[in-house]
């Protein structure tokens, strides 16, 4: 019998997938996995089942015309510059196949991307054809320390083969938000190099901080902004995401995407593309997305704090439901306290490619009930005590 | 401003979405593209309803385990060796991806392919860094004529470069249903070169004579079976397809094609995983899919019949709900029909590869309303008395 390709046996299940899968299994308080608790609001299932046997067969593939304009709307875009996708992972690996890919010479365009790099953004480059290269972000260590952009590498690590810049703010997995000044000066290299922007911005709405400022504003002409439904209106599963490609083509950037997007899977789910073109304004005229920056900023400061209180080092993040926190190098691995300490984390090597992560060094998400994580505190506090 | 990659600048909208666009444009009666006119059924329905608000986070890459094991069941394999993807054409991707590829010396292998030719197929493969080759079915044109295999072709098309065969049965778009005699030589012949068989069956349910025969009850060993929720449950919308796996390998080809699967959209939307989880073991036991063939039957003989009425040669499908019919060298192209005419058709020019398709040739879709196929064969009256 053949076998399945290299590129096939070399794919992993995703550290994301294998964590709740043995949270599941031991029982252990699931803090791995970005996927809330809480249900989605009921705003949007009450669409949803709405649009269940009224809206049940294809879309276009560049998605419904009222979600492109709920989403238009909501970005400041005009619609028809908008593809949806399914999810923000389509929305990714359809720009990768559009913006990068195999050079002439036999090598590959190169993206630069930044490290800890969140894990779908490697192997998409590769699939695509392309050279991904991780520029790593500084750890400024102690209190009031961080991760920052590293802009003196960032630069050294253009050639001339670079095509495109992917970035992510805020940042899965460290919770970083890049400031404007930050950004600017990225805008600059791009522009410098007539380089693309692919910007991840799936945690657009929640942050704790200054609000995290969206790229295509800085540099409308070459960014690609990639959002997700799934993370805005707590459904993660539910695929729905979108591309905002650059303005003033008139639609037609959006259509050549679209033709490539429609290979994929061809169009998104949708009834529930229908459900997610009702809630988004809801959600915004509602005060939907500061209710939830609210309530996960209290739980941030729970999971936070009670970290700091067992000595644990934490990096309070600007956005995102993720903080990163140092357990000390003593602590047991992911496998073990998932296994035995019943905590699930994902391990910080987990998003590091050229660049090893610090033993101990854990990504914990906080958008999980209060009573998961005060026994997610209590669990980790009996393993620390241990080592 | 840096451009779009040529292969996303070159991709086109589907000619699907592209009549359905014009249907809607011009207000035509739309048998263009595949999808029902009629709802979903109820327990189906009620199923994604009561999913909606408790399953709607992540799911794992491969699937929802429920639906693997309603998958399974189904179709007698293992829920192991199962991979649930966002629809068939996700999975017709996923499995390109892992099947065939570039060559080291800078080739692609081979993937034969049926043509007339579902449109996907060719793209997949050029992205995957494939090389399709086509081998044409022959028409043989009179009563009692319709569309074969060929084999004698596609004996003669296998090359030391090839890979696969990607078959498609009942077939899009020529409604053929391939005979068990000449599955079995497809068989000795991919067991022969040791070449993977890739069988989309996403029209299983769907046949007015005999039951297609699944390849892998004949090629246990080497045949990947497509499948889909949208076409078996009427729902094309809802983006559930599946992938079924030789057996035999402990779900280790099963995970490997989910690891690949998860770089194009993670996973299929939960909630309406959840439904088709429910819903097949209900459609079975109930008798969904034989009222659905005694529906479509009756439809497929109104259009035909209609057709024939009018002097049109019709090639009536053993499967599938669509139907090829010659409307005459004369007859307007399906650009001007559409627009003009009130219909809007598929030519089978839009599934030509190597082989030009006879112009008036066209494929109809008859899993429309009995009033749409009426108003339909009325315009098209009053086209072919013009010509
Ligand atoms: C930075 C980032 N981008 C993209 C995604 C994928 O989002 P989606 O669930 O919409 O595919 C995630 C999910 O965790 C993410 O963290
Ligand atoms: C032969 C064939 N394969 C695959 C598909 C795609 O199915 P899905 O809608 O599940 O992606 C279709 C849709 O028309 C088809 O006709």
């Amino acid at each position: 019998m053949p076998e399945l390709l290299p590129r096939a046996r070399a794919s992993q299940e995703s550290i994301f997938a294998r964590m709740s899968r043995l949270a599941a299994r031991y029982g252990a308080v699931n803090l791995g996995q970005g996927f809330p608790s809480d249900a989605p609001p009921a705003f949007l299932l009450e669409a949803a089942r709405g649009a269940v046997g009224r809206l049940d067969q294809y879309a276009p593939p560049s998605g419904l015309p009222a979600l492109r304009d709920a989403i238009g709307a909501d970005l400041g875009v005009d619609g028809a510059d908008v593809v949806v996708t399914s999810g923000a992972t389509e929305a990714l690996n359809v720009l990768a196949l559009s913006l990068y890919g195999p050079r002439e010479d036999g090598t590959g365009d190169e993206v630069l991307m930044l490290e800890p790099v969140f894990d779908v953004y490697v192997p998409q480059a590769r699939l695509a054809g392309a050279t991904p290269v991780t520029v790593a972000l500084r750890l400024d260590p102690g209190p009031g320390g961080g991760w920052r952009l590293d802009l003196g590498a960032l630069r050294g690590a253009v050639t001339p083969r670079t095509r495109a810049l992917l970035l992510n703010t805020p940042h899965n997995p460290t919770g970083a938000v890049f400031t404007r000044a930050e950004l600017e000066e990225v805008v600059a290299l791009a522009r410098e190099h007539d380089l693309w922007i692919v910007s991840d911005e799936v945690y657009d709405e929640l942050y704790f901080g200054a609000p995290p400022v969206a790229l295509r504003t800085l540099a409308p002409e070459r960014t690609f902004t990639v959002g997700s439904a799934g993370k805005r209106l707590e459904a993660t599963g539910w695929r729905v995401g979108w591309i905002a490609c650059p303005p003033g083509s008139g639609g037609r950037l959006a259509g050549q995407i679209a033709g490539i997007r429609q290979q994929g899977s061809f169009c998104a789910p949708t009834p529930l593309q229908a459900a997610v073109a009702a809630a988004l304004p809801v959600a915004r005229a509602g005060g939907f997305y500061a209710g939830l920056r609210q309530e996960y900023a209290g739980r941030m400061a729970l999971l936070a704090g009670g970290l700091e209180a067992l000595g644990v080092a934490v990096y309070r993040p600007g956005g995102t439901y993720f903080l990163t926190a140092h357990l000390g190098a003593a602590a047991p691995d992911a496998g073990r306290l998932v296994e035995s300490g019943g905590v699930a984390a994902i391990p910080l090597e987990a998003f590091a490619q050229a660049h090893a992560a610090p033993p101990g060094l854990v990504r914990l998400a906080f958008c999980k009930s209060r009573a998961d994580i005060a026994l997610a505190l209590e669990r980790l506090s009996a393993v620390l005590a241990a080592t």
